[in-house]
């Protein structure tokens, strides 16, 4: 636990805004790493109760507050619509020298936008950890959620490098293995893959013509992982893929175009070539697994 | 519990052969459901002490044995290959009346090899159920994992009926919500599509050209659950995926349609259209979750 902690200071200041799972997950860390004071912001009393009585957070809010001032970093644990929202009408509570983050993944012109709204000397830089966990709500929430997670900071122009620094080495404290720094037109590029593909694929699946009522006898294992995010919130999806088009648009034609690869050998009953296809998915997926501590 | 228990004879004697994660749960379900006698053949003679010493089964054996003459129903809890050996080595302990299943989703020319071993009047009669679960061996047995799965019959030529009836009773006894009984070649037809084209699905995602060093940074929980299968077992895919080609390759191409009508969607900025293609992916998975009783 002790690793680069040193490059993080415990003697500050920090506000959560939003203290659901995320929210309250930083929370819990936070108190975990010795930080002096901790305000919480949330509508919700009875989170704010709880992490209160919990030990977890000092001082707790409904509503933006006077208190913001004393923050030397606000983590925004929200959508990023609500955090929008929020700084709009509560800007006059952020005062200079204040780092402001985020949870959201909000990047490129979404951020400029935000940048826009602050107060001189008040510096916005945007990240995410890649971390979460099944449920919802502060009763959710586990510090441990940060442990050998990875940390994506996605500056932008005009961000101070010691607050870059800070957030940093805050996720590190934390116990995230790897925080990485990319801009935000890579950041866009990895997420078409990563995370937009699957998304595509797994709606795509259920969306063949295959499907029928029958299906459902004899659905297992696989289609069920491969068909987990199908069950997606459509408008908000479709913005996101709108907004990513070019990267996506490139990201399914990369799958197709492996798809097509192995659909040639099985086709020619290639089956060499079928059994290096699927030994490297499997090296691959494991290696992947390894390194990213998860199943 | 009742449903249909009425028609399953308790009264008789299952030689369970394979005592592991779904042998075991037969052993435990068929206890639970008061069968008279239970005999199980397993090499791993700690996992039968274990079911004998928690009354699961009454008979013990780490060898094909006279003792399955008594049997009226013998249950292959094995791979297929292990089956095969195992009636082949032990077909003077099988007597006319008896019935045999199994549950490796053996079909077709397998199956008509398999009852070509069998000496005259032992019907076997192939099907397995769609359950499952994490782990393996007997310690992870369950008599819940029938508990509303689904069953599948893929009852040969020349099967008593009466036979098939027995095995369905069972199923349903044990708590499956649906027995579905399909021709060898429907069966395939569906397994291209729920089992097999997923696990192409996610070899060929973690295939693809923009896989990385660094795309393990922002990998997150659809790709981890898009890719879970990609962890496979090579060559053993490969002969499933070429025993079943023709059906493999029209589910490849009906996927493939249906990616790219989102994927023409998409680069035309057709909001209307891929917001519909999203809800009714959503809706599908939805019906589908709700129908198998599954996350």
């Amino acid at each position: 636990m002790d690793k680069e902690a040193s490059g993080f200071n415990t003697k500050q200041t920090v506000a959560i805004v939003g203290l659901g799972l995320i929210g309250g997950s930083y929370a819990r860390g936070l108190r975990r790493l010795g930080v002096d004071h901790i305000i919480a912001v949330d509508p919700d009393e009875k989170a704010l109760q709880q992490a209160k009585q919990e030990g977890m957070v000092d001082d707790i809010y409904t509503a933006g507050t006077e208190a913001l001032k004393q923050a030397d970093l606000v983590i925004f644990c929200t959508a990023a619509d609500v955090m929008i929202r929020f700084l709009a009408e509560n800007k006059a509570f952020f005062t200079p020298g204040t780092i402001l983050t985020d949870v959201a993944g909000i990047k490129g012109d979404t951020a400029t936008a935000i940048a826009a709204l602050l107060p001189e000397g008040v510096d916005f830089v945007p990240g995410h950890p890649m971390a979460g966990r099944e449920g919802r709500g502060y009763a959710m929430a586990s510090a441990d959620i940060f442990n050998g997670a990875n940390y994506i900071l996605v500056p932008m122009e005009g961000n101070d490098e010691e607050h870059i620094l800070a957030v940093k080495n805050m996720a590190r404290a934390l116990g995230c293995s790897h925080v990485v720094r990319v801009t935000p037109e890579d950041h866009d590029r990895f997420i078409a893959y990563t995370s937009s593909l699957p998304h595509v694929l797994a709606t795509a699946l259920v969306n063949s013509e295959s499907m029928n009522t029958l299906t459902k006898y004899f659905v297992a294992g696989s289609f069920r992982d491969g068909t987990r995010v199908a069950d997606i919130n459509a408008p908000l999806w479709t913005k996101l893929f709108l907004s990513n088009k070019d990267n996506l648009l490139y990201e399914i034609d990369r799958f197709s175009a492996a798809l097509q690869s192995f659909s040639t050998m099985l086709a020619e009953e290639d089956t060499k070539g079928m059994t290096r296809f699927l030994q490297q998915a499997a090296m691959r997926r494991r290696e992947l697994v390894h390194e990213t501590h998860s199943r």
